[in-house]
């Protein structure tokens, strides 16, 4: 028989104190969503009456899975619990459970509050009875617990035993600044579990200031909290809190913790952990973050030629777990440093498949040694990669010739006097025998300057005779550029990124000390890929 | 007196591991002074003969306080470790101290390597010997210890004996796959000692695949470990390394570890931490992750209203350490008065003195938002800050005027049937009432085409009449671009470092969808910002 582990989400109310993180209403309900799918215990929604998103947020909300939790503040001194509007808008917002943050530091209540300390007691322990008898479950966020401990330990026990004996189910110990370490957390935990508050009702909240917030909580699950809070992707304040993200699965797949516990995330929901992070990563429209434990594109992925090797002999070599529990997969990437299976393993992806041993695989690596040294990067780039051993394999169609083009950019005043820019691309291309000129300039449909990349794409794919349809769902959706060494000298590196009607996105690149160049080779790319993917013939 | 802690930098080695992360020999260079400066005791600067980059590096090095370090592996089976070639590589590139990987886990030993288990001591033992023959400091990386132990203790423990008997001045417990957790590898660490390995000769190197490296890293020195290997903004395969800019300042503002250990870094030293780790972004053209323990931009930012105003109060309340000990800074929000207090700093930084209570200063705050609004980047261009600064409080010449320009790219054949680049780029300026015309096209003098934007730069920079002496000695040292998101629409931003004969160093930025225009506005401002600089009068 396991025993139960509460996971309490605050994503929406804490996480959303990251930098730049504004959560609208709808947004809110797709989180909540993916929340209760995924199984966590606890949502905490937002604090009712401080923003009218989050006012409208209960409002709205439905039934959920997990408790639907209110967040708010213990009562103001010289009032009652009762008589406390801010506190009335909290409990309105009519949710089955209500957590109320208050101060046991002595420092804060004398300096920030400026009240005496009796009196903030006399708050925790009015606040909590006022929501017990509305029969609402009773949380108590003990701010800034670690360094109030720390400083008088007698008295942050007594605010705890205050909210204890007026019926709070839990207890829960903020690190607020986030300075605490894990082995301070652990022992601290451990002397306030002896002091008499049961761990069942002890919950941990950290933040990331020491990179620590995940060791942190599992340091005090360790010496008996069991109940944890956190945020989707580390979502919070400054560094942020608890990754859930990362907290879940090393929960469920690690020991001593999947023996022992059960956290409600079943193994079957754990495969959704890694769309639900690039969700959240959509709604803030993000870039998701690489290297994020479990769920990151890079979290398995393997870059060095002797791990890349044994990998293919035994994925656990160099992989704790198996990437499909999370809903991850293993990528390999090419390198300078990568080996002839990397290598193969790679060009199976892209439906080549080569004999072991075929001395083409000995090109294809010198060549892409080659052009890395000139600033190339195919890391990223997997289909000028695709593209570029195709053509040491011979099965590189060639489908059009480039014989020249020219860009043109000017700026000058128009007549009403503002300055004003414009592009201008030709290109001239060979396709079936046949010359064809082509000529765009950078204004799109709303009258706006978008550049010479923009009107030489425009041009490339303007006419390219019978292969013209299949290109005509093309289309740049990002655009890297950066200086790099190439050899001696400095040269610009871009990487486009396209995208068709069918939801295939890839990416190209080009160099060149010429940053027009550069886009071009890149461009060339992606046209020449997506006419073999879409299986044109030469 | 306090115990020595050793670190290792293995950001050049393992943190190129990371997807997409390639350094030239230049940019390692820089680093290694970064390293250096800061104060590290290790620096592995790569694998010599696994690739030319790592190779030439090692033939430039110059001498360095940290012990300079090559990385490689233990010779293979059926040969002497003198006539290993891949260790001769290895030991040729001459550095004082050499890291060899090698395996300790039984199952890797006869899957990945196919060897017997006895072979693979040998290999180890006889590496080891032979660095210690050549005077060389030895390092030993048990690969997979964790594992191995867990597996087979007995023959994880004799393969570090092995190591440790030949000469080896260090064993390095590695969690190769990052899933170890730190209770288990303070555990393991104890049970190695108490079997004879002492901790003074144990480093530490885990990867962050469970969020945890830094605490794994720590909870191996609480056990005994004496050397912790790690990377600069946790770069490294997969996951990443355990991140020394985050352990760097635990380790000297954190108890016990500040009382107990000398580390090597300085409380001078740590305040470049900031720096370094925005440098390394720099390098690889990334965005600086915001929420990043100590030295992120957010790290110290206080959104939420309440945290504000009591950080105004008392920083105490919600920093748990003092955001210059590591070069970092307070960010509150801009609309209040802390906001205005930043700004007046930033201001005094660029020599504008501007009194409390200024109307001008609510103005520069208002144009810098609706300019970051639209793409701009002023945190990382404080020239291009400043001009606009400047401008709103009237101190701003207008040394001449840009009346228009146009640049050509144009890609054809040559003669001999190559294809060939050219640029040229015309810019009209009216400059002390008369107009010039300037031309100048992007070849430089070897011959090779340097694209539009330095051509641009050049016809600007060829005669502005009484300022051309001032701006001789200008040069464009680096250039970024990056699509961002202005308002709607995506546009460009273009980053423009400069550099001048008195060894100034500054950076401008330009935004538009069009890239010439983004970088034309960058050059400008360069250029004004100089100007100014030299005191060149209107």
């Amino acid at each position: 028989m396991k025993e139960k582990l509460y996971l309490y989400d605050t994503t929406l109310r804490d996480g959303q104190q990251t930098q730049g993180v504004q959560f609208s209403t709808a947004e809110k309900h797709r989180i909540v969503e993916a929340l209760d799918a995924l199984g966590v215990d606890y949502i905490e929604g937002g604090w009712p009456g401080a923003n009218p998103t989050d006012s409208a947020f209960f409002d709205e909300v439905g039934k959920t899975r997990a408790v639907m939790t209110a967040f708010g503040m213990t009562k103001r001194a010289g009032r009652s619990a009762e008589n406390d509007d801010v506190l009335a808008a909290v409990t309105n917002a009519g949710t089955p459970a209500v957590c109320l943050v208050g101060k046991t530091h002595d420092f804060h209540v004398t300096t920030a509050l400026g009240i005496s300390l009796e009196e903030n007691r006399e708050n925790i322990r009015a606040s909590v009875a006022h929501l017990v008898a509305l029969g609402r479950e009773a949380l108590f966020d003990a701010e800034h617990f670690f360094d109030g401990y720390k400083a008088n330990p007698e008295y942050a026990l007594a605010c705890l035993r205050e909210a204890l004996e007026a019926g709070a189910r839990w207890i829960v110990l903020c690190d607020t600044n986030g300075g605490t370490l894990p082995h301070e957390i652990g022992a601290i935990v451990r002397e306030v579990i002896a002091a008499g508050i049961p761990g069942a009702r002890l919950g941990i909240h950290t933040h990331n200031d020491t990179e620590m917030a995940v060791a942190g909580s599992l340091a005090a699950v360790d010496a008996g909290a069991r109940q944890i809070q956190g945020t989707l992707n580390g979502l919070g304040e400054r560094c942020g809190n608890a990754n859930l993200t990362a907290l879940i699965p090393t929960l469920l797949l690690k020991e001593p913790y999947a023996s022992r516990f059960d956290t409600g995330v079943t193994a079957e929901a754990l495969k959704g952990l890694t769309r639900v992070a690039r969700m959240l990563d959509d709604i803030l429209n993000r870039v998701p973050a690489k290297q994020v434990a479990y769920v990151g594109a890079s979290a398995f992925a393997h870059k060095a030629g002797l791990h890349a090797s044994a990998i293919l002999k035994d994925p656990t070599t160099y992989e704790h777990i198996e990437p499909g529990l999370v809903g991850n997969r293993r990528v390999v990437p090419m390198s300078n440093q990568a080996g002839q299976s990397n290598l193969r393993r790679r060009l199976a992806d892209a439906g080549l498949s080569v004999e072991k041993g075929d001395p083409a695989l000995a090109r294809i690596l010198d060549r892409v040694k080659a052009r890395e040294a000139e600033g190339y990067s195919y890391d990223t780039a997997q289909a000028s990669f695709e593209l570029l051993a195709r053509e040491e394999l011979g099965q590189l169609p060639e489908f059009f010739e480039v014989k020249r083009y020219r860009v043109t950019v000017e700026r000058r005043k128009n007549k009403y006097d503002r300055m004003v820019s414009l592009s201008e691309a030709v290109v001239v291309v060979k396709v079936g025998g046949e010359k064809k000129l082509s000529v765009s300039e950078s204004m799109d449909d709303c009258g706006n300057d978008r550049g010479p990349v923009n009107a030489l794409a425009k041009a490339l794919a303007k006419d390219l005779g019978p292969y013209q349809s299949m290109i005509d769902d093309m289309r740049l959706v990002d655009f890297k550029v950066r200086i790099t060494q190439g050899g001696t000298e400095a040269v610009t590196r871009v990487i486009i990124d396209s995208e068709d009607g069918q939801g295939r996105r890839w990416a190209t690149v080009g160099v060149s000390a010429n940053i027009v160049d550069a886009s071009f080779e890149a461009l060339l790319d992606a046209v020449r890929w997506k006419l073999i993917r879409d299986g044109a013939a030469s």
